[in-house]
């Protein structure tokens, strides 16, 4: 079987470069899928330079991955050779624990296998991701890509996608709701799309002026600056539901000032520091403050079919694998709208 | 008319003494209450000293008021004199704001009347409480008092019973679930109480051993002392629901940790400091942190129902009228089990 070719970090501190890896022979139960395309999400990047502490090197990064099916084991009953396929942050979980049964793999109680930078189950053999020609992933954690989406566009659905689609759905934003999301980046181009096909009346909240049209453009019909104080005063109580995806640290309070009664304020990013919030800020108004992890397998192909259904994939800049780095680069300075796509073509063709 | 014996506060700085007051004529919806007792409620203190810098003088406090109707206007259906009735933390709001409309007038967007330290909604006309002999309060905000339940441990249940019982309903605590109740006072022990009427499996999370034997005869089948860091360990995502009665500033991260996925903590008390809790808290195990606030009338009214149904009062030390300053001081050291009562026949007798 030939070697697998990828893009690895070797240490936190070199840059992403060629190497080869050896992908597991196909079980009964498994997919194996040529990489079209691969998202760069900021926490490949987090990951690859060890930022959360928890990195194994080397690491192929990439969970945001379309290609097609080139076989399947004598078991697999839903795909077959030639289908487009997706797989997101996750390759495996325990299955059994109350989290799986409630197809919330994402909290799985024994750990989920993270689809890079962590081992599958048998917490030995480790798992390298999307920055490679192709892979092989058991069939329950393979997610079926609508006819019609671009794949490249596609990609980043799998994680950015799911992280917004995930809350929105379990806060039960509905047509007519008002709806702020917090930060237009990778995940809030996805929260704003998303839900304004819900039907939500949906604002940007921004740190730069310079995103109005495009957070327009996306479908907000409202824009206010959050580095004006009078915005939070003139919406102070609009909102039923506020998506938030900044990760830098943000006065979170503040922003419960904006939500309506019973109101929520759902974190995605994950800010260094702590929220702080004083309980006046929810005892009046009966409010909450809460947060969102992607969403279970059976939810991110519900998502799938909703994009498919809406023609939603995400906004992104493909490149070539050469100029991933550079791509890291220009995502630490939010100089990309909104998601890299690694066109895995030109990994195959020699990287 | 024969003006009415209160006793009040006249300054942030003086004891409560004896007082007179008058209350409005009867009005074609006014119920006419001869009030029986009035529970001390912690707010009481901090209102009659000042200490939310928002306090009106002279102040007459109370809004755990019990008594019997003496009289009713001629447009008043659903109560007759005799009846024994309720008035808790509300007087009036405006019924027609969007909060009135879905029965939640404590969230009324105009502002509701509070029962003592407010205004009635002509913004004017001062409002005195429970610490007084009678009482004239439009019919809506009238509840009936189960037969059946004794009167003098009925009164806390208009505050303390319904801030505890109202996120337990809002958060859907159903039978089996697994419930802890931070801290063992007035709020606390209804909270376990009415938990524990709800079927839910409760656990008392407090900072002193000797609260455990009462904790147990309230109903808790767990205790767990928050001083011990094991607590903490040995506890971690167990709870479904958390009520969090605790008014002291403390560590609700802490807390937040004892959540199950999708578990739900939330406040009751007002720390002065605001909780200090990092999104990982929240993203992990999709959770909440939220608040509640008293309830509106019409659940007012179902928790009494739910009260006279399974036999459920406060546990009530029954003073006079003269012993409330020093109530008011054994209240601030929590040397109470666990709510005073006020016998207002002390008041008529003279005071």
């Amino acid at each position: 079987m030939p070697r697998t070719r990828a893009y690895a970090a070797q240490t936190p501190r070199s840059p992403l470069a060629p190497f080869e890896i050896d992908r597991r022979p196909v079980g009964p139960r498994d997919v194996a899928i040529d990489i079209e395309f691969c998202g760069i999400c900021h926490s490949d990047i987090h990951q690859a330079r060890d930022e959360w502490g928890n990195s194994i090197f080397p690491m192929v990064p990439g969970h945001e991955i379309v290609g097609k099916v080139t076989r399947v084991g004598a078991e697999v009953k839903r795909f077959k050779a030639g289908d487009r396929v997706g797989v997101g942050c996750m390759v495996d979980s325990c299955r059994t624990c109350p989290s799986c049964q409630k197809d919330l793999e994402q909290f799985c109680q024994k750990g989920s296998a993270f689809t890079y930078n962590g081992t599958e189950m048998d917490r030995k053999t480790p798992t390298y991701g999307g920055y490679s020609t192709d892979v092989v992933v058991d069939e329950k954690f393979v997610l079926s890509i609508p006819a019609g989406l671009d794949p490249a566009g596609a990609a980043p659905l799998l994680c950015a996608g799911i992280t917004t689609y995930s809350p929105l759905r379990h806060w039960k934003v509905k047509k007519g709701d008002k709806v702020a999301v917090v930060g237009l980046g990778g995940l809030g181009h996805m929260g704003v799309k998303l839900a304004v096909a819900m039907g939500a009346e949906v604002t940007m909240l921004s740190t730069s002026k310079g995103k109005e049209a495009d957070a327009r453009r996306l479908g907000a019909t409202g824009f206010a600056l959050t580095t004006d104080p009078a915005t939070f005063k003139k919406l102070a109580g609009k909102f039923d539901f506020i998506l938030d995806t900044i990760s830098a640290n943000h006065d979170v309070q503040a922003y419960m000032g904006l939500l309506a009664l019973d109101g929520a304020l759902v974190l995605v990013g994950v800010p260094s520091e702590p929220a702080k919030v004083h309980a006046m800020s929810f005892i009046f108004g009966r409010k909450t403050l809460a947060g969102s992890l992607i969403g279970g397998i059976a939810e991110t192909q519900e998502m799938l079919d909703f994009c498919g259904k809406h023609g939603i994939t995400s906004d992104v800049e493909v490149i070539p694998v050469e100029k991933v780095n550079e791509a890291y680069e220009r995502t630490v300075k939010s100089d990309v709208r909104y998601r890299f796509v690694i066109d895995i073509a030109s990994l195959r063709k020699g990287g």
